[in-house]
């Protein structure tokens, strides 16, 4: 990997990133192993478990994470083939129709290997199973979603250290963090480092936007690292391979760099099929035009040779090959809005429908697919989204970018960003593609990343608690009363970012003593609502005991204390 | 003032905060001039104007902002005093029958001089006629909306430098910024930076929630320099004064503090009054207890004496003292939830209810009122506040602490408020009180109260644009365009915050010449999906006078392009 002349301060470990914190596993059928992240409290609180996406931790990255699914896949109707590198590819054994990459000679008949495919012949998987104790849902309810496509489980058969998480609206709300370097700027070992940084702090899912120099090792190191489920966006290599000219672009060097893709392991694929001729001129009066860069290249392919967009015309070719490897799709907007003026207007709609379309072909192939969602909504236009996405694409999982909520903060767009996707989380949407803060105007760094991924663990969060999940809401339980209770240290420990929740208390109360303190700085120790709140609650119970006994001594007359009124409920 | 021995770094100037805006004036009737900050663009388009709270710049703290109102209230039916101070205080010729501060001989009769008299009796005050012109509204309407109790302009006697503003949801929503220091940090001259710091960056109203030494001469130096209505919980000064026993609270205690503060100049008062005994209990069983200040305060008192709120009882005299002055009512929500757990419960709709019974008292002496509001509140839960505070308390203006969405997140709370600020603002909600990374950490420095009133003018911005508001979409319609056009430098200088959107291009691109390339560093020169737009643009536009020219020459048969459908609208 090449390496940085000013080496960067190391990465934070897990133990560092949360203390008070372990990786803990739970024990499933089959030898399955879940890991969680376990919160140790103080005050006789029990320990608190927490989804963890952070992976196995403490591998050289020159190695790569261990091979978690390799016996699973191992067991299925796959062939192991040496791939150009070092490591072996797998295929299904009876390839699909479509020429493979290096191996151009396809055999007739077709093995299918996605968990749709097995969902659907009433098979639990071990990710289905994996899945359901890491949710604490049955396995047989995991199948049930991911069979009717209200759910999928991402899961390329050659990324083997893949710990299996599925995006669906009836699981918890996941986020995405996009890293990728570009012509402009970074190199492989930052994005390596983003990608551990993303899952350390809680991106579910990663996906790799490079479109620079070396694309293909870049995603080779991500994939051999990373425990989530990596993403692609296979247009922006074709792109590359045809020199940058969107024209030069050919069905066989897209399909080429499809197979060479999901033979490196790539989990889903944006695929920008649905931006069809027709709906291109329908971005011609809008104030920014086509966003999305995958969308814009379509639409001047299609433009240039007034021809139907190829993803489209061969949607079931492309389908052939996602089921070879199990790779999902995640239908691209190519024409999603850039702005507020552009919100809800009928070349997004337009395509949205066709996703819809889309989505039945790719059932059709037993493919797992989910569609990705707007951009720039104002919140008054945000649900129609998610009513119309839930209407047109079969309650295939949703994905949205977002959405911002204002185009008037560049620089904070992960929060007018989270705000729109708190909403849409809540409305529906399984997962969250975040924005960092230097959305729209440069490329993230490391703090830039960290800053994205928290902002949308808190809307995924508020998400799940707005849809009644009870693990969601046992976590903001636990830090309450922490919070009540004066345990300062739980406090931090049980925070999305316990460093920096700790940190800002220590700038204006530094000593240790502080940390058991009944009290803060931002009241100090005569104003205290919660130690005063204390007392209150001790003298109302005892009030309530001394008027209870009251009530039993004089024979059983409702007490009514001064001021009562009849609605007041609990004296 | 006290000085620092270390000097910190100076604030930004206005013109250093905004490069290429400049403040203008609109010149109304009367001899009225609202400020404004116009934002010049290039390109050929017309220069932006904005709403601007930043207030008159340059001038020396030590001698305070010149008395904008002066002459205004000279004309009405006050006297001048000279008070305790340098400085003459205002008071109503004819003095309310409470006994005032300095003057306890009261007179018979009364004289009312408060916005809500003059508004019911018909009159269009200077204030009214400045709120107007800044908020591009008919005066009729301002003065309409004040009269029912729909909209307050706070706006004391006694504070001149005041620039008027109106809260109300059929004005542009506003937020609130909390300053003050406490017994355990923070100088009064870093109070007054926090205060021209928050009003730069966009605080319509400012609190100044002392409660440590010099709270009086804190409060006197922010309210000379303050051109945004300052609010007060004058609670926190009286039980200084009793030496922070809240058992030893007295009447007449919080009454000569109320006259002290009205008699200063503050705009309006944050009042506990809905905090009754009976409610009390019905707090013993919360995860958090009371977590607001005053709340748990009056609370102690009720229980310590088992009597009413003193606040309550004497509701009718703390009217007549802020109507001599024209001070706004905030009824304090003292049993708002502390965290998830205890949303919507029956102690704070309890609460809710009775600051609807006071808002009716307070309408009866034409004092100016709005209800203060949640706290933690999850998504799901958020609209029924608002449903319930526009039922119970007459339309009132709502003035909310966020909400907070979840409570996992301190160090962000920033971000878990906002998402709840702007649904609610959306919803209803006519001020958002921001609330900063600090939050149930420490106290708020600089950079954090920057942090809180960026996030905030996000969610007060997202509710404008979500509700219609025809000057809120102007702005990320001209910030749009201009990121289309590529001109970076208006993109910046449209920003909420053009100083951070800057340092954040210039990071990957710090090239002069980035300033007008025609990309950015995020996907870099060959795939900028904008630039791509602008030739599918041109390349549809040519297209569609092609096909018109064709339609012309054809004799008008309709064309219907490749692939188009009949539902598909434009070709």
């Amino acid at each position: 990997m090449p390496t940085h002349a000013v080496p960067r301060p190391r990465l934070l470990t897990f133990e560092e990133a949360y203390p008070g914190s372990r990786k803990i596993y739970l024990d499933g059928a089959r030898g399955i192993r879940v890991p969680m992240r376990e919160v140790s409290l103080s005050g006789g609180e029990p320990p608190l478990q927490l989804y963890d996406a952070s992976g196995p931790q403490g591998f050289d990255v020159r190695e790569g994470l261990p091979g978690l699914r390799s016996e699973w896949i191992a067991g299925r109707d796959v062939a192991r083939e040496s791939g150009a590198g070092e490591r072996d590819v797998l295929r299904p054994s009876t390839p699909p129709a479509v020429p493979l990459f290096r191996s151009p000679a396809p055999l007739p008949g077709r093995t299918t290997i996605t968990q749709l495919h097995y969902a659907r012949r009433g098979e639990i998987t071990e990710e289905m199973e994996f899945v359901a104790l890491r949710e604490g849902l049955a396995p047989e309810f995991v199948r049930a979603e991911v069979a009717r496509g209200r759910a999928i489980i991402p899961a390329n058969i050659n990324h083997p250290e893949l710990e299996p998480m599925a995006i669906g609206r009836n699981f918890r709300v996941k986020i995405n963090a996009n890293i990728g370097n570009s012509a402009v700027s970074s190199s492989i070992d930052e994005e390596v480092e983003k990608l551990r940084w993303a899952t350390l702090w809680g991106a579910d899912t990663v996906m790799d936007l490079s479109t620079g120099r070396d694309i293909h090792e870049t995603r080779e190191w991500i994939l051999r690292n990373s425990a989530v489920p990596i993403g692609t966006v296979p247009l922006y290599q074709a792109l590359e391979k045809v020199g940058g000219v969107a024209e030069d672009l050919t069905w066989e060097v897209y399909r080429d760099t499809l197979v060479e893709q999901a033979e490196q392991g790539v989990d889903y694929f944006t695929v920008h099929a649905g931006v069809l001729l027709r709906y291109v001129p329908l971005t011609a009066d809008r104030v920014t035009g086509i966003v999305s860069r995958g969308g814009s290249i379509m639409a001047q392919w299609c433009l240039a040779h007034h021809r139907e967009n190829f993803l489209y015309t061969r949607f079931e070719e492309i389908c052939e090959i996602m089921a070879a490897y199990d790779v999902s799709f995640s239908l691209g907007d190519g024409l999603r809005p850039g702005s507020i003026a552009d919100a809800n207007d009928e070349a997004q709609f337009a395509e949205l429908k066709t996703q819809g379309e889309l989505n039945r072909v790719a059932w059709r192939h037993d493919v797992q697919v989910m569609n990705e969602g707007p951009g720039h909504i104002p919140m008054h236009l945000i649900r129609e989204n998610m009513d119309k996405q839930l209407e047109w694409c079969g309650e295939a999982p949703f994905y949205t970018l977002g959405p911002l909520t204002t185009d008037v903060a560049p620089g904070y767009d992960h929060i007018t960003s989270a705000i729109g996707a708190a909403m849409i989380g809540w409305y529906g949407t399984a997962m969250l593609c975040y924005v960092t803060p230097k959305e729209h105007l440069g490329l993230p760094n490391r703090d830039d990343v960290k800053a994205g991924v928290i902002a949308y663990r808190i809307a995924a969060h508020a998400a799940d608690l707005a849809k009644g999940h009870p693990r969601a809401r046992a976590h903001d339980d636990a830090l309450s009363k922490a919070r009540f209770e004066f345990r300062w240290e739980d406090q931090f420990n049980l925070a999305l970012d316990p460093v920096t929740a700790r940190s800002f208390h220590d700038e204006t109360l530094p000593a240790a003593g502080a940390k058991v303190a009944h009290f803060c700085s931002m009241c100090g120790p005569k104003f205290c609502s919660m130690r005063i709140s204390h007392d209150i609650r001790d003298a109302a119970r005892a009030g309530m005991d001394d008027k209870a006994r009251e009530f039993r001594e004089s024979g059983g007359v409702l007490y009514v204390p001064e001021h009562a009124t009849l609605t007041g409920g609990r004296p």
